[in-house]
């Protein structure tokens, strides 16, 4: 069965006609992600999906979305999108476009099913991804079903508390993993000890741009202390935040993936794996393994989800 | 239908003939626990049963076990049943002696069904169960199913790390959640400290005995400052851990029980929902609730797993 799978980003808009049944994807479509607004990113899908699939051999579309989505498609939340403001009903918005049927989902979800079903977690009924790029997103599959929870925030395991009365995280919380392992939170923290005397590889080789993956990388391969020092804390919060997740869901796999994950490779996993925090029952016999779809994860998920919710 | 429930405990077997089609209860017998091993115990396990099914009416029981077991209801490890060594094949031992079908579960996931289906738990399709005690364990019900996980030990919360490097748990690790809100956990560092100086009512109400949960709630009242002070940090643990699985489970509801928090009650559980440490997205809006159905909750869940996983 082939399947339109979108993956929004903040930055592109990528698209792909897929087989779900083999995961095979044909012509592959990208643009940037439109700046003003939801009206025109939803125009901007809808132009990359007529050019992906200009004969109108499939009748549906997936949408992986970096928001917070209700069951109906409407997401009220999308802080990488310029210009998202309030709820934005996406399914509806896009199905008038296209005239094709749509179904909307978070694109951290959209990859742990494409983990689940095509890479590192095929043969496990439950599972559990962890990407970790700016922040940390999850995704939750129990019985071989991908679980969104109450308010459709399963998995959502970068606000954990890790350390009570830690970092103060993003969302306002403190001691969240988020605020250890993403990068976010290792630039905002490298950034305080450069301002109180603390200077350091990962500010120095990002300058007043971002911290990216690829300094992280670079700033540990020089040997920079407190780069070192922020890596040794980002993976001992990931540790314990997955061990945790392990023990109370008793999890025989969790898979790690996402631009940090990416770049630091299996070394990574393995320092998660083996440190002292990766505690509890649970991670006694809990694999961790690194993610294999990488960058067509979003689209191939998507379309997977829009294929499994449509009768 | 009619289903009989067995409640084996450290100290007593309890057994009733339920209906788990209305959670009504008709006769209800109790016995000793046997202190001489499985033997004896399965044993007295049959002897109950036929007194509250003399007529032979009910052809299928449930038994909960406080313990580890596998799918085919072999237990491994019943740590408060004395003399219960290796493995020990209780489903084939019951039905030999009983000539009845037999479905054996964990005692706590028992109680987490009985209170998803006849007590605080009605109307949530996903929820958690935490039972304090002498440790801390939980159930954990997604998509109105009781999940085992990979090993039978979903749920088991008590084992999630709330602080880093923090007190010994039992189990070896180190800060896990039960070691601060279970009871033996709270009884190790009340002597601890009274043998290093700071005495304290729970010692002394408790003296050479165990501190059980009538003499936290009186040493409470009497103001104890320990008391307090490890009571705190019970309420922080619980929040922590708790708020933590709200979270990445996006839960709606956790249901609250066992010995201590029957005990201490509604107000045990209003400091826990109030703690800062109840954080996390989930937390925001995830009710917590006294457990309802008490003592009988063994019993029922057993009948009702039996139930549902009978054909």
């Amino acid at each position: 069965m082939n399947v339109i799978g979108v993956d929004l980003g903040g930055t592109k808009i990528l698209a792909r006609s897929i087989d779900v049944t083999t995961s095979k994807a044909k012509k592959r479509v990208k643009s940037p992600t439109p700046k003003d607004g939801p009206d025109a990113v939803l125009d901007e899908i809808a132009a990359v999906v007529a050019e992906v699939d200009p004969d109108r051999g499939c009748s549906l579309v997936g949408v992986g979305v970096p928001g917070l989505l209700d069951e109906k498609g409407v997401v009220s939340q999308c802080p990488n999108i310029d210009g998202w403001d309030g709820d934005v009903d996406v399914k509806t918005g896009l199905e008038t476009r296209l005239e094709r049927t749509v179904v909307v989902a978070n694109d951290v979800n959209c990859g742990a099913v494409a983990e689940h079903r095509f890479g590192a977690g095929i043969g496990t009924p439950d599972m559990l991804a962890v990407f970790v790029g700016t922040g940390v997103g999850g995704g939750l599959i129990i019985d071989n079903q991908l679980r969104v929870g109450a308010r459709g925030m399963a998995g959502e395991i970068g606000h954990v508390t890790v350390t009570p009365n830690g970092r103060r995280c993003g969302c306002g919380g403190r001691g969240h993993l988020e605020s250890y392992a993403g990068r976010a939170g290792i630039e905002a923290e490298a950034r305080r000890r450069a301002a109180s005397g603390e200077p350091n590889a990962l500010v120095t080789l990002a300058q007043t741009g971002k911290i990216k993956s690829r300094h992280i990388e670079q700033a540990l391969a020089e040997g920079d202390s407190v780069a070192h020092e922020l890596l040794s804390e980002a993976v001992e919060a990931l540790a314990t935040g997955i061990g945790n997740l392990a023990t109370a869901l008793d999890l025989e796999r969790v898979v790690l993936g996402g631009g940090v994950v990416d770049k630091l490779g299996q070394p990574f996993v393995d320092r998660i794996a083996k440190s002292a925090a990766f505690g509890g029952f649970g991670s006694r016999t809990c694999e961790l393994r690194l993610a294999e779809r990488l960058d067509d994860a979003g689209v191939l998920g998507a379309a997977i989800i829009a294929a499994e919710r449509t009768p």
